[in-house]
């Protein structure tokens, strides 16, 4: 066991987010479906890069926006991504560091280089995401400190990671080892294309090894090939104890058992950038379940940290996340 | 003569900024002067960036943040400065590229990487700078593309490049290049401390050589090394054709021969970060002055660019500062 105990261990691509606003000629140009995620090769990355405006660099990578987003709340956060040694990979790892967050997937001396994703926002704060995965395909079972992951209440891992088989094994790997010692296990399902891509496994997965799912309206009903939003939501109950569904601005549903605890989204003045919304829900409601909340407070912190992070550019919250709970009464 | 001939050709130290919030505590324990540009060795670099917190990075560099405003403001724009070919390096130039601005300058292959700014902002959106100069100090006069040089209708220099003997060098070696093409030069003095260093070089330069200097309050009186503005508005009158005089809030002077023209800075909500404000300053006067347009309608173009980029964090434009201009009815 590791030394310190950690309330969440988040897994996930390590990624540098590079931010260009464009306009919808720009999109439609490139042939991209917005609000989507997009893995893309080298080659792409140059092309899209040279047709792209000045960007703004950014950590990110969904579950270290989570794991941020806990630190930011004043919990104890670990993380396990790949970056490579490179200027990049060093931005990243001082970024995580400085919050707090444990970091100590070691750094790849070779091959592909840090990870980016290049995030291009409308004027309507919608954000299309084209991600180079670089040095993330490196990660593997092996990275998967067990010390970390046994002093961790919860494994929370991005589906994203599925879109590689060695991260794949990886995710499984951490599974097995969090469920062993008697750990909560989470996935998010980070996308409703990812989704698409893993349906199979992910059912299996969910049923065999998963506490806690998270999915947006569109990822759930994805996953169980429905366009009905109820239908997903009895379908999920069955599958796995908790699952936490978040709708945009019709708020969320968490799904325990019988239970079923709607809770408005957090208002947002103007919404200027979407990007991490998802994963910081998935921060507050994770901080709130670490600590031993009742459920519609878990949710509520997840809102309001979601409203937060889509309130500016950039996926990490600017703001001290545990005063802002206490501003707002909910802390 | 290069094929295009540009507005203005800015010079300077090729800089990323890396950008985080403090508190005014850090800035004491760090013992930081408050507003400063201070320059650190690569030791130091690392030391601060060991206790800063998470950063957001962006191309920066004084002369550099003036020629982007300058393609914002829809005018054509040249830069020299050195990167080095790393991974800081391409986005520096792929900063500049994509918004239209030349930047021919060679990367350098080998050396100290590319330069980098640890800009500390502070919450009442002062900013203090700690720049690790890295590549930029390799910048020589045989990077003064003469073609380049000759084809800029202003030549425009940070005075921070004094700080390093090469460009220095490069500095002179630009300045007589368009001199003897017919062409204007300019300087801004870039921060007091930076006008200790150098008054006595920089006055024997001004009455020589320079036909446009920028200087903000305290900067101007430190050249002269007096208290009071209007003795150094007089001194820069008989040392310099044409003045630029930035006051912050309270506007800018202009001084061209007995001509004392002055305009109110324009408003801001809200100040969330001061970096850029006088590089921008430059770009919207240049950009105005290299049109043919009156003294007044540039310094009012001057504060409007200024405006706009102190309302944001980061150090050039947000927005499209001619679309900006037109809206303000000073287009």
């Amino acid at each position: 066991m590791h030394s310190q105990e950690f309330d969440v261990l988040t897994i996930g691509n390590a990624i540098v987010d590079v931010i260009a606003k464009v306009d919808e000629v720009f999109v439609a140009r490139e042939k991209l479906v917005k609000g989507s995620m997009n893995l893309i090769d080298e080659a792409r990355a140059e092309q899209l890069y040279a047709v792209m405006g000045p960007a703004t660099e950014i950590s990110g990578g969904s579950a270290g926006n989570t794991a941020a987003g806990i630190a930011s709340f004043g919990g104890k956060a670990a993380y396990f991504g790949k970056v490579k040694d490179d200027q990049l990979g060093a931005i990243y790892a001082h970024d995580m560091k400085s919050i707090g967050v444990h970091f100590g997937t070691h750094k790849a001396a070779s091959g592909p280089a840090t990870a980016r994703s290049f995030i291009l926002v409308t004027p309507d704060g919608e954000r299309t995401m084209n991600t180079y995965l670089g040095a993330c395909v490196n990660l593997t079972a092996a990275d998967m400190d067990r010390s970390v992951v046994e002093a961790a209440k919860v494994t929370y891992m991005e589906g994203y990671l599925y879109d590689k088989p060695e991260a794949k094994a990886a995710f499984r790997e951490a599974a097995k080892i969090a469920r062993a010692a008697g750990r909560l296990t989470s996935i998010t399902l980070s996308d409703s294309f990812c989704v698409e891509r893993h349906r199979d496994d992910w059912l299996d997965l969910i049923k065999s090894s998963i506490d806690i799912v998270f999915a947006n309206e569109s990822e759930i009903k994805t996953l169980y090939k429905t366009q009905n939003f109820d239908g997903a939501v009895t379908a999920i109950h069955k599958d796995c104890p908790l699952a936490v569904l978040t709708r945009s601005e019709k708020g969320s549903l968490v799904v325990r058992g019988d239970e079923r605890i709607t809770v408005p989204a957090h208002p947002v003045e103007h919404v200027v950038d979407v990007t991490g919304a998802g994963d910081l829900f998935a921060a507050g409601f994770l901080f709130g379940y670490t600590h031993g909340k009742p459920l519609r407070q878990c949710a509520a912190l997840g809102s309001l940290a979601a409203a937060e992070v889509i309130s500016h550019t950039g996926a990490r919250p600017e703001v001290n996340l545990l005063q802002l709970a206490q501003t707002n009464g909910l802390i």
